[in-house]
């Protein structure tokens, strides 16, 4: 029901992911019934794999999350979580309100063990690797130990799903030094030198994009900002350049020719590729879909939840938080020998 | 003395400023005597508006600004901000320690009345206008009441020295909504309402290139790293494109025809073109240059230094800080009528 373009969009990115993967066994449209029926009808949509569940209400864009998941008990978000908590379903994907999923998922589904927030996870290209970035806006007001957990968190995630051994994190700051930063980095940058990862140290806006780190960490705050940011310039970017190479017939000959280059670009650049990010750290597969998400991008991430349901990091991450927290915790003192 | 490359590209820079400004009166080289005139003589500079005014110490990059300070009394930086206080040179611009020049010239100018903390105030390009960003990196843990000032300095900035008659004004966040984002933006939205700015709410990253707003406020922790993500991500699409482009003779063809709109482009997206930016909100105009800039970089802050000192934007700010405050203040009481 959520995200900024209704439900049409999402049924029809439903339509999309379906047709791409005959492996999908089925699809909960999760919402109000009869939206949903009228969306599937528009789109021509007759799948037997799709089931709709009713809900009676929506959490809205601007509602506020855990007041609103109070007050709207049978909202589609919750239904929808409720069909991951039972057992029906095994990835769970929202474009609507981000806080509402996060708190709903979080509520219900229950951080991992050694997880005291969860945090979204976005993939981002840089010239030569990609790099993934927590936490892109679940949790805006952070702990060091949160971004610490949100470290071993990317660790995990960059090795299994992006496939780099050894992914290299940096804590995102104002300045290399350790010494730079606000008081929850300079906090955070002493547990992440502790922890069982490769930290390279604080990386700052300059670095993200040169190939410099795999996992870039942050609170939700920033992170969000940053995402958004990047994927506002890299848009308006490529709207200046079209502008300007329509302006005379000459340009327009050469964007012609050098089309390929442009479509190369664009494709490494485009926010639909992914469509959306995981909610890393839950017991369950949740992925956050852009509110603006097109059809497109529904069924980008609806690829990128069944990916996820093959590839279960969760094990990986209780088991390396565990032995993070072995390793910060102090040893404890030998037992008094009182057999003398 | 400071910068990323050193005293040669800053002499550089001076000898471009002072070829391309005749007005300029003279110009204070502050450092190290004998790198500076090798430096000079490297460069085949002879003005004679250059004096050179001998520092026997340098804050490094590296350095902790307040520690760096109160231990190298004979650094550059100090010595430069005291030429301001003596009113000797009318601006200074310095690529060095950012925190240090900001904690030397904030501890030897002083604050403008009503101002607690400088900023930086970056202006970067949206797709029809210009923003100014700040504080893009002098403070880097904010309260609300900073978030205001910073309101007010960039409402006036872009009046004044961009010419925007009635800047609209966003504090950048994680949603649109008044709840969305962390403690600090929603105290600071509460009091940013009740200011004589044109407020128009949050913004998000979304936001910035498409002209929503002239001024985008922030805390000088997220500022920096908006400012330096921007720079990096800009640089590296256009890396990007260089490759693809030519990567094949009818694409090298067809930049060779388009050549004029990516030359638009990227003067658009140019870092150098401003060079550095204005630390607001101090008795005396400083301003921060790049640590990476080089030459033109140099010669454009100079500009930028040179512009500041015939707009004395500074007695504006005061009033408008002082009208703000009064808007703010509970109206006192009127005084028990006692005559009765």
């Amino acid at each position: 029901m959520g995200g900024d373009h209704g439900c049409g969009v999402v049924v029809a990115g439903v339509k999309l992911a379906l047709a791409a993967d005959p492996n999908i066994e089925g699809v909960f449209l999760v919402g109000q019934k009869d939206q949903i029926e009228l969306a599937l009808v528009r789109c021509g949509c007759r799948d037997a794999r799709i089931e709709i569940v009713h809900a009676s209400e929506v959490l809205a864009m601007a509602d506020k999350p855990v007041l609103g998941l109070r007050r709207k008990k049978d909202c589609s978000i919750l239904r929808a979580v409720g069909l991951l908590k039972d057992g029906r379903a095994e990835a769970l994907v929202s474009p609507g309100n981000t806080g509402g999923v996060v708190a709903a998922s979080t509520i219900r589904l229950r951080p991992l063990p050694g997880v005291e927030r969860p945090a979204i996870a976005a993939v981002l290209p840089a010239s030569k690797n990609e790099f993934v970035l927590l936490d892109a806006g679940a949790n805006v007001e952070c702990r060091p130990m949160h971004l610490l957990q949100y470290a071993i968190m990317g660790s995990v995630y960059s090795r299994e799903i992006l496939g780099y051994k050894r992914p290299r994190v940096g804590l995102l700051s104002v300045g290399t030094e350790e010494t730079k930063g606000n008081e929850l980095t300079q906090e955070a940058f002493k547990l992440l030198q502790q922890a069982p990862i490769d930290f390279v140290g604080n990386v700052e806006g300059h670095d993200l994009f040169t190939n410099r780190v795999e996992v870039v960490v942050c609170d939700g705050f920033v992170g969000n900002i940053v995402l958004k940011t990047c994927e506002c310039l890299a848009t308006e970017i490529f709207s200046w350049l079209k502008r300007e190479l329509s302006q005379n017939p000459l340009r327009r000959l050469g964007a012609a020719l050098a089309r390929g280059a442009f479509r190369t670009i664009k494709r490494r650049v485009d926010p639909d590729a992914y469509g959306g990010a995981p909610l890393l750290g839950l017991n369950g597969n949740v992925m956050i879909a852009h509110g603006s998400a097109g059809e497109r991008a529904i069924m980008n991430v609806i690829r990128l939840a069944t990916n996820a349901t093959q590839n279960n990091i969760n094990q990986m991450i209780v088991q390396e938080l565990a032995a993070t927290r072995k390793r910060l915790a102090p040893e404890p003192a030998p037992a008094a020998d009182t057999s003398l």
